[in-house]
């Protein structure tokens, strides 16, 4: 085994053609917003001018950056007579716009009049999609421009592009994924190191991974905006995220983590988007929910550690695709938004369009009853004959059948309970739960998470 | 922390587009070959034709798919009044063909007349495109049409499109990825059931994951063709399947894997492209090759087992990434082509085409000089004072550093030598390799593998 084996036999080539230089006027560039992730592309876009404009088969360059404070210092690579605090001169003037700014009001009002002005807009801002995504689609679709996100969900990993191109010949059953990395984070550390809850976020803090009001991530919020997007091209079926069920991490506790990794899992906040069957008659459903789940070792997302994130795919003929990658950072998430960049002036360039809005299926939004999991339910109870049995009642009596059932003393006469379900509809789990606080012996019912499949 | 979170906040969304229908005719689709790939390609258009034309904003239809015999026992589902054996007719009335057959010198001439005629192309074809890809890519480019082949690299997993349109805007170091199914599982049985290779292709054949013939495979041509694929589009730059280094698995041994587990490492084949310094003026090369290599544990490749494709992309921005799924089979495939298939036929109903070649860069290939490497060689040694010593002065003379070096008795007054290098670049590893072949006490180097860093 040499360390350089011979080429193999091959085929001549003919010369590699060079492009011929495009007289017509450069594509003009409009960056919105000048944090961390617009300075990545600022400094991208200048520094590989030539090779994106081979790639596009046209020059760009950036017309202007809006700064709320041209005075305000800053990174001093960005040149300072790009900074402009003329939002409507900037917009007006652009073939493509790249919204960087978040929040949902100004730039909401600055991505329609992109749009309205005819020009593409490339944004990574996944509360406004989530909320206004349709609107946006109606004036990207009205002016005839592109409306790219891939920034938006899940940093530098493709899974927009996979999901709204690479899969629009498949099925997809499935979307479940790791799309926040401060949460991540703070499950990693409370997993490996076994701190609390808020020692880790006060850690992920003091480092920089998690905002001084953390509110969005560890609610889930931020998660919820991205499942909806998910879903919705996922499903070609509007997904707003008012129509995701949530839950945080606040109430995780280092007690759950332990309990979970006996059982040989992990606690994971997973953000979850899946086509059920609802009703009789086998009319389909879209379930999206954002909670923290105990994921078996052996599943591909259980490893993703620290701030990475990971989605995962399920469809009918792929089968089960992962995409990984960094979830944040300005470097990782310019190279999302650069690569729309050179998709929609591309487009501009040679015409064509990215995908409009893809909402044909509509189908609703499941209820509890046509939604299917497995619960571990972590219950005190007293440690004396016959509670087990009153448990199991309790359960039985919902309709829901126990797969394994944990038990250890605790010591002053309390047990603790571990009970894993088989698969039964949400409805019955939410019952069996409440059902469970009030049965004869049980003290205190500790958690309620899903269990997924390996 | 209930099972059934209440919704967030949301707002309130237009009614869904109901998509107007478009009055004009069907887009045509002809496939050109039947085999399992085939089967499915057709089966899923068919069954999936109102979402997919929904996606489209255009009907589609399938004219028909070239078979060798027409009365061959096949698929009962398939519709028998599709099957032609006249090619030409086929390809001339097309606005897309997708090419099943494999091979490259009937698929060429469809191929070239399917472009010439104005029909875009969509291929699995790995071995055309990695011989003939830029006299496709010119065909297509004359002729206005695209030439899709998201199948032709790692089956379902999206990696085409990822790095040839998603990181479009980054700068890609460096490609590694194991894009063959059956060395994989090959390595794996070995791996976990300590096989011999000889009984563990025997048994790959058996079930069907290995060819009567298997060369393509074991020898690693399939696997550099790809690489060949994955080079050109990462570095825009010309790489043929002739300029691909390549060594399959055929002499791996059931002892190599176990002093690579000692080590705690894996053998993985892999496809390595990347962008390395050439001379000393700093200019840039690209290296590609194909080898077994020993992974650390760690390594997000180190895991992927049995049948299943993963390719992690390195790049300036995004950092690492990594796609995995099903990298071979029907349905898995046909999921690849038919994202191809939308995305040709929006182009032909909107206007706008994929990226043409891209070669700008044209880099040069890289010299082993260029390319810097670790590699553990394995020796069996006289059991003697000395013999140690004369190894590390005669790696020492090549310029090369030693990491670490692991000695086992054999018996017999032979001793085991495993020494791991530190990087080094290729064309010193290789004559250290030779010159302990003739060393002093030095009986024989039983292998000689690349060591990857997690």
């Amino acid at each position: 085994m040499s360390p350089s084996p011979a080429p193999l036999e091959g085929v001549a080539v003919p010369d590699a053609p060079t492009s011929a230089p495009d007289a017509r006027p450069d594509l003009r560039v409009a960056i919105l917003g000048c944090g961390t992730v617009g300075t990545q592309v600022v400094r991208l876009l200048t520094e590989q001018a030539r090779d994106l404009g081979a790639r596009i088969g046209r020059g760009l360059r950036v017309t202007g950056v809006l700064v709320r404070d041209v005075e305000a210092p800053r990174d001093p690579s960005l040149p300072r007579e790009l900074l402009t605090t003329d939002a409507a001169a900037l917009v007006a003037d652009a073939d493509l716009v790249v919204e960087l700014l978040g929040g949902t009001t100004t730039a909401r009002d600055l991505v329609l009049a992109s749009l309205r002005a005819g020009a593409s807009v490339v944004t990574a801002n996944k509360a406004l999609l989530a909320t206004a995504g349709p609107e946006l689609y109606a004036a990207a679709d009205a002016a005839g421009v592109d409306l790219l996100f891939e920034a938006a969900v899940a940093g530098a990993v493709p899974v927009v592009r996979g999901v709204r191109e690479s899969l629009a010949g498949d099925r997809v059953e499935r979307v479940l994924g790791i799309v926040n990395g401060t949460t991540n984070y703070i499950l990693d550390e409370m997993t490996t190191r076994g701190l609390d809850f808020d020692v880790a976020l006060a850690q992920a803090q003091e480092l920089g991974y998690a905002e001084a009001d953390p509110t969005a991530d560890v609610e889930g919020h931020d998660a919820a905006a991205k499942a909806a997007i998910l879903a919705s091209l996922a499903f070609h079926t509007r997904v707003a995220l008012g129509d995701v069920a949530c839950e945080g991490i606040t109430a995780v506790t280092a007690d759950d983590i332990a309990a979970a990794r006996e059982a040989g899992g992990v606690v994971k906040l997973l953000a979850v988007a899946e086509r059920v069957s609802s009703g009789d008659q086998g009319a389909e459903a879209v379930s999206v929910r954002v909670n923290p789940v105990i994921l078996p070792a052996a599943h591909p997302l259980a490893g993703v550690g620290g701030a990475y994130n990971a989605v995962v795919v399920e469809t009918e003929a792929a089968g089960r695709l992962m995409f990984y990658g960094q979830g944040a950072g300005g470097a990782p998430t310019a190279s999302a938004v650069l690569g729309d960049v050179v998709a929609a002036l591309r487009h501009r360039a040679h015409g064509g369009r990215a995908p409009a809005e893809s909402a044909h299926a509509a189908l609703p939004l499941a209820t509890p009853a046509d939604v299917v999991a497995r619960l571990q339910v972590r219950l005190r109870v007293d440690d004396r004959p016959g509670v087990l049995a009153h448990v199991a009642q309790a359960v039985a009596e919902h309709g829901v059948s126990i797969e394994s059932v944990h038990q250890r003393v605790a010591g002053d006469g309390e047990a603790v309970l571990a009970v894993v379900t088989h698969e039964a509809d949400e409805a019955a789990l939410h019952r069996t739960v409440e059902a469970l606080r009030t049965t004869e012996g049980v003290r205190e019912t500790v958690s309620a998470y899903r269990v997924e499949r390996a």
